[in-house]
């Protein structure tokens, strides 16, 4: 095994690659000093220019990609409540929603969490741009979401509609975070999902 | 009948209504300009004098009294959540659940519901004032809500934890009025009162 040596360079990267990967990583690191300014200071407490700096952009960059603070704002706290929760897919619903719920409670929880659930809300209800945010983050999250309760459907298995995964699993642990009452512990993420599951 | 004349004057006040007397309608006033503003503009966008003018009292009326506008805005969205929903009590439990569900949507339903909340939010997640306002909310509501609990366990009632409400009935209300989520109706409420009981 492992006989063959390996190739002098590494392949070369097809060129459509390459635009992607630049992009993408500008857009990480404007995301990382978006979290990391929310964290440190809060929302309202820092301008572009202060983001551009701290991820070693232009401020033109973000301008010319996002348009505003507003809707960067928007694209980082919709992202980090969907594409870092990628659904996870354990072969049974129940084990689906409980892997689904641990990570959508470690998401709002820790040092951040607050600060990224109270920029959401101050993003996602502020008015007409509030709309087009609510839009997005709930197509998101709604699709996800979809996706894995067809798939225990399609198992045969009886599923809940996404609506009742937001009323009885997400809003009582975003409630729960906003007005600081205890923290998410395991035992009560699962007493969720029973309460959702017992139909 | 009312044959006897009015008598001429008015019955004097006792002494001690007048100073609370004036006070309360200092408050009323004030508490209906931060009301009407924030339904109007929404958080952020007044300060202390644009209240005090729509108010007609003086800046330094609304300083003596609540300190800062952070400080009345909590004042303002804790009594308009807690005072203004007076515990039901219609001699059951299922009842007294379903009038005070019904009567919390209306608090966040309607012109300045979103505008509420949003303040709720905004103030409850600031830092350590944020923390004696959650504190402030969250024990004026536990109690009122304990009290409908155990008048209940005294008629030999099962029922629920104060957080159980929080959890089963308040945060969907609060978060699908926050994302934007469809109306409270009647009988999406009242299913949530169904979802309660159903131990």
């Amino acid at each position: 095994m492992n006989e063959n040596p390996q190739p002098p360079t590494p392949p070369v990267r097809p060129a459509t690659r390459r635009p992607g990967g630049r992009s993408a990583r500008v857009r990480g690191a404007v995301h990382q000093a978006v979290t990391d300014l929310l964290a440190e200071r809060g929302y309202g407490t820092f301008a572009v220019a202060e983001v551009a700096a701290r991820a070693g952009v232009a401020d033109s960059s973000i301008y010319r990609r996002w348009g505003s603070l507003e809707s960067l704002l928007m694209d980082v706290v919709v992202s980090r409540l969907t594409e870092h929760s990628p659904m996870p897919d354990t072969g049974s619903l129940a084990g689906d929603l409980r892997a689904f719920a641990a990570k959508a409670a470690a998401d709002v929880s820790g040092a951040d969490g607050l600060a990224l659930l109270r920029t959401v809300v101050t993003v996602l209800t502020a008015g007409p741009s509030g709309e087009a945010a609510r839009d997005r983050f709930l197509g998101a999250r709604s699709e996800q979401l979809q996706g894995m309760l067809d798939r225990a459907r399609a198992r045969g298995e009886e599923a809940p509609d996404v609506l009742d995964v937001l009323d009885v699993v997400l809003a009582p642990m975003y409630i729960r975070v906003l007005f600081g009452v205890g923290p998410l512990t395991p035992d009560y993420v699962d007493g969720l999902i029973d309460r959702l599951l017992a139909r």
